[in-house]
């Protein structure tokens, strides 16, 4: 069992709503509306816990509307290290028809000030030297730069500290200069940050190998039901999942990084790491939520895995 | 200044969503949403501590999201005296578009337990006495029958309280029953429940007698833009508010009623309660919200009220 911190800059509040149908300009009625404390650092350490590791989370909370983190934190006997900010944490609507169609309405966060920041630095040097992997996921809110990211990993990376991350744009750009540990984009997200195409194996090796040679010894790249392709340093692997029935994809990335975490820190084989992290992603999938509900179901996925050197092709 | 207790069954949290144009099916991005805590009996409460009243408020509260209401209650100064149940309080989505359209959804409330309406009936007994008077207002949760809002009633008149009631359907026919001090129907939620049109004078005042022979003293029909009319044993009066430019009428009834109950808990002549009840409810139609922050702005409207009895038309 590890310990690990997760850091969710800009959390969001999904507040899903069914209804019939969405009618523009009437009065709709909802049967049912559910309020859920999400964001990808707030998922992955929801993964990790079900995997039987010890959380803490952290990042900026609106101080306005704290308390269905609250609630879950307390649940999940997560370690609350959120800095509390002023306002509300944004709200993302998620209207879901009865037809499967589905309208976002995404809100605006709160404005986190430079005072925020750097409490925020000073209560990561102080706890999360006790941890042995940090997580940095998701989405910069207002206020926030590329570059107090990028400053901010180079000090988690000073303290001694493993620092996975799974951001994009401008974000992953500038922490990308900083050599996290371990990235997770997805083939947009790359090629958005590279500007090229990498699609093609040898366009990600190629890729991989630049950002080894910058520090980031694991490159997972995460591909959809195509599967996973790992670039480590003198190590490629490809893994495909076991075809499901697609419920949503919400959580099947954090899903994905939170098993390549896993099997890292408990120094499984490679192969076996690999394995467990593309089923619990596909787990994720079969689900409107994710999480390891069953451990038989997830050891089925795991069957259905295909792992391969990447080599090989 | 006298003491209010109102009463609020099946509170709602209003989230108001601004957004350039709603597209649904799509990612929509909001540039500013707020919560506000909501529901008649909070609303009446808010303009009563406007006009300098004390006011305690009851009724039914989700434990899951309590927040903004208690933030709301401990900033106005309110004693809370809600009971809260399991569950979240119901949300109210307004997606606003730049072009004024609204598109409303509306989510189902918690389920309310013969143990929490027990609980609350428990709690009135022993703080409704020290009041002047009670608002009940708003519609029934699920789990509470229109029967139980008459024994509500009834014993709150046992009590020696003055009940203002403003509620609608099935809940105002049954509530009737217990005689109460006041009520606020529009024409529509008294033609509904009389299950007769209620347009004209006539069918207004005949209602109105059958009513006051029941024990309501005090008969006020609100008609929007058309004014008021207020039916009391003995007299009757019409009150037309000043055109206004109209900003939204949410809380307009809410005022109006406010509005009665600090003219008829102040003494004041029946002519100048109606008429400074009208200037509120005009003033809350200039508003996005409602509320009495320019007195000055009050005044103005108030002039602008015409006041005539009924009886000369």
């Amino acid at each position: 069992m590890a310990k690990i911190l997760t850091l969710t800059l800009n959390p969001a509040l999904d507040l899903t709503v069914q209804l019939p149908r969405l009618e523009p300009g009437q009065v709709n009625r909802s049967d049912e509306m559910q309020a859920h404390a999400a964001g990808k650092g707030v998922n992955v350490a929801q993964v990790l816990a079900d995997l039987g590791h010890q959380l803490t989370v952290s990042g900026f909370l609106g101080e306005a509307n704290p308390q269905a983190f609250e609630t879950l934190f307390a649940k999940r006997g997560f370690v609350d290290a959120f800095i509390r900010v002023p306002g509300e944490t944004r709200s993302n609507l998620k209207l879901a028809e009865s037809d499967g169609r589905i309208t976002d309405v995404n809100g605006p966060g709160p404005l986190v000030s430079e005072a925020a920041q750097q409490a925020l630095l000073d209560r990561l040097e102080q706890i999360a030297p006790g941890h042995d992997a940090i997580v940095v996921a998701g989405s910069l809110p207002q206020g926030v730069s590329p570059a107090w990211l990028q400053a901010l990993i180079e000090r988690l990376k000073n303290l001694g500290l493993k620092v996975a991350l799974d951001t994009s744009g401008e974000a992953l750009r500038a922490a990308l200069k900083a050599g996290p540990w371990l990235i997770k984009p997805n083939t947009e997200e790359l090629a958005e940050v590279f500007d090229c195409e990498v699609v093609s194996v040898a366009a990600q090796a190629e890729v991989a190998s630049r950002l080894h040679a910058q520090g980031i010894e694991h490159v997972v790249i995460s591909q959809g039901a195509q599967g996973v392709n790992w670039f480590s340093v003198g190590s490629a692997m490809h893994a495909t999942p076991p075809k499901v029935s697609v419920a949503s994809t919400v959580g099947a990335g954090d899903s994905l990084l939170a098993g390549m975490l896993h099997g890292l820190l408990s120094a499984d084989t490679p192969e076996q790491t690999l394995r467990t992290a593309t089923a619990i992603a596909a787990m994720a999938v079969t689900q409107i939520g994710f999480g390891i509900g069953d451990t038989a179901q997830l050891a089925q996925l795991e069957q259905g895995v295909r792992v391969r050197p990447l080599t090989e092709q």
